[in-house]
């Protein structure tokens, strides 16, 4: 029987998780393999697991290099996170022949192409299910399962930190700050929490996914990216009376010839699946042609559930060395030579419907002049709230839902009501996704 | 660069969506390829589809063996359906070295060990993904996402008729009767609709995805199969006031060192996600040692996302014949030789809480004398609800609500109950899952 070694470098929380699963589930897994598959070694600054799961110190090391340098190791499984060091493992774990599988989705967004060029050149597989959506099995059903589709749109709630606090202000009447400052109290949230509630870990995740899904090369940094700090309770409670929750979402489409892919707080109804996914918990939808929408719903993060797709794409990569297949479905998907590097669509002319929240004076003429100006740039108007009496002259709330426009044409709009002398505070606007 | 052929055998609704996806959408296949892949022949008793797509004359035939005996194809595509002439086209197709691709759950659920076994003996890959939820990517998922956790349970909706049925049930009031015969006529259910309705469909379905997670073999027989003819909008109402939904479920689970499958009408609470799922869709609940729960959703069934589904398989299939990989995933996802025929736990044996339903004569005592006999099994009662007053001598509705129960005292409990001589009808029985 041959045996198929693999080496994790990250000896962290998702490390010990899949060391854990590993040890406690290998009577199942052997049941599932025609070969031995076999942890080698374990690399982490420290020898010792965050989590208390033991192995035998003979099995770890504080080198790197002890695993990638390893000939016998046939797979390098890199857990250490970040863009740092963990670029140069990956980087140099594939150069010396590894198969590799990592769950950063940083490193795969930021500098996919140096890693999937690096892989192409030397024929080499990688995964990486764990990177987008922890446990839900979105990468396997895009590469394989709608292989025969034509992928047209692709969205979700890919960040749980945003959803957790989003959930708990809309449910509990809180504000963000507090709500984030419990979050990061109960390890929900990091200390700096910018690369969650700024959209940007959402925008790692749907950089992947825009990929994958329409076979294309995507630039990090043309992904609009929008976070939740902004929004307050107020905005949740005029987006229920107009029938909506609001959710951070990654939305990439295909809209003719174009591709979208922005990261921001999202109008969406009630009654969308979607609307109902609370807490730390992520949900994907991915359209296809012939397929009609799929949704895939699980824990997005965890030391566990990131374990079990980390462990499955062990498995799978071990499956295919132990009988001589390299690489039968493509790392992405698609082949290499096919995929181009494309611009994503600017926001500023992608059409939406918006909610626009303005603080203005209480007095007439106000919502005639502020849809003179909406009309002029042809933008029309589907709903309007007003409410409360300006009691104490810091303005009453105006609440607009407008139907499909460009962006760039509200901005314009916008800009003029602002100058308007009962506008009161820069009139805010979030937008709107009825018919996905 | 290699060709790799393939030929279907079937060109009714399914295989005339697969053709149509094959030829609308070849381009987008092509990219996802380092090969040719091509549809070689089509056989069908007569040589026109279902569905209006057009092919060329000359790759049409009316005899399943041109393609079967057809040296150049590696791939053969069983839509034929049914476990009749359907499964001689297969077990030819395997023993003459083809690989082979199937929506056909009937076939599998029954006839799975003579297939699979087939596949083992001649190194054949076989492609069921289309079997059991459609275009849900439950198959893969299950074989390689969770290749390395345990599967702890597996449940869902995995009959898209039931859940037309029970929807409209629940949302507008009417009876089984009126809204089957409704169904009927708009094509949601078959003239004689007895494989949907009485469980045996979910069953198929549910044998299969048994035998997937727990590595075992499964004796349909075995599995319980309960249909939703006997439910009434009385109980759907009843379920509301206790909190509840009803919905056909197909349940498996490991509990201890026992295994249960069985197919059965269920109230859930209407907080579950399952609670949610309206109309002729299906979802899917898998849950893992690690994973946790993960829920697939989308349409069962339909001509284009079945074609999705299969057109899946061909790809992956094909993926591996053109890259020399046999069988990396074990056609199961366990080895042929780890998986042992088990026997489905007994239903009697199985612990529930129970809805019952009884007609009493509404007089003083009959609580009294009720909960006594339950009382007696030690079967404790979670609520109870009577309603109405007994006007014209037919009697009241008394619901109860049980605690866990195993289901052989329930049923003892319910005959002596049936014999008090205040009890107007032959009690009715659901079972309930609320930690699912």
């Amino acid at each position: 029987m041959k045996t198929v070694n693999f080496g994790i470098i990250g000896f962290g929380t998702v490390g010990s998780g899949v060391v854990k699963l590993f040890l406690d589930n290998k009577k199942e897994i052997e049941k599932r393999l025609n070969f031995k598959l076999n942890l080698k070694k374990i690399a982490d600054k420290t020898k010792t697991s965050k989590e208390g799961v033991k192995v035998p110190k003979s099995m770890l090391t504080t080198d790197a290099y002890d695993i990638i340098n390893d000939q016998e190791i046939d797979i390098v499984v890199e857990l250490v996170g970040g863009t740092g060091i963990a670029k140069k493992f990956l980087l140099d774990a594939i150069a010396n022949g590894k198969h590799v599988v990592t769950a950063n989705k940083a490193l795969l967004a930021e500098f996919g192409e140096e890693i999937f060029d690096a892989c192409e050149k030397k024929q080499r597989m990688i995964g990486f299910e764990a990177s987008v959506g922890g446990v839900i099995p979105i990468i396997r059903s895009i590469k394989e399962n709608l292989a025969g589709d034509r992928i047209v749109s692709v969205f979700g709630i890919i960040n749980g930190t945003c959803n957790y606090i989003l959930t708990r202000m809309a449910e509990e009447g809180k504000e963000f700050d507090a709500v984030l400052k419990e979050a990061q109290q109960k390890g929900y949230a990091e200390a700096n929490p910018s690369l969650d509630v700024d959209g940007i870990d959402a925008a790692h995740k749907l950089a992947i996914l825009t990929s994958l899904s329409f076979g294309v090369k995507v630039n990090f940094d043309d992904i609009y990216k929008e976070g939740i700090s902004k929004l307050t309770n107020t905005d949740i409670k005029f987006a229920t009376d107009f029938g909506y929750s609001i959710k951070l979402l990654g939305i990439a489409k295909r809209v003719e010839n174009d591709i979208e892919a922005r990261v921001h707080s999202t109008l969406i109804p009630k009654s969308h699946p979607l609307a109902n996914v609370r807490m730390e918990n992520n949900a994907i939808f991915v359209k296809g042609y012939a397929s009609g929408p799929i949704l895939l719903y699980g824990k997005g993060a965890g030391m566990m559930p990131t374990a079990s797709a980390v462990m499955g794409d062990i498995v799978d990569i071990a499956r295919n060395i132990a009988n001589n297949c390299n690489i039968p479905v493509p790392n992405r998907g698609f082949n290499n030579t096919s995929m181009k590097k494309i611009k994503i669509k600017d926001i500023l002319d992608i059409e939406n419907k918006f909610y626009i929240r303005m603080s203005v004076v209480d007095k007439p003429g106000v919502l005639a002049a502020i849809s003179g100006i909406l009309g002029k740039r042809k933008i029309s108007i589907a709903s309007v709230i007003q409410k409360g009496r300006d009691e104490n002259g810091t303005g009453v709330p105006l609440v607009i839902v407008t139907h499909e426009t460009k962006e760039k044409e509200l901005l314009k709009a916008l800009d003029e009501i602002k100058k308007l002398d009962f506008c009161l505070k820069e009139p805010l606007f979030i937008r709107i996704e009825d018919s996905i």
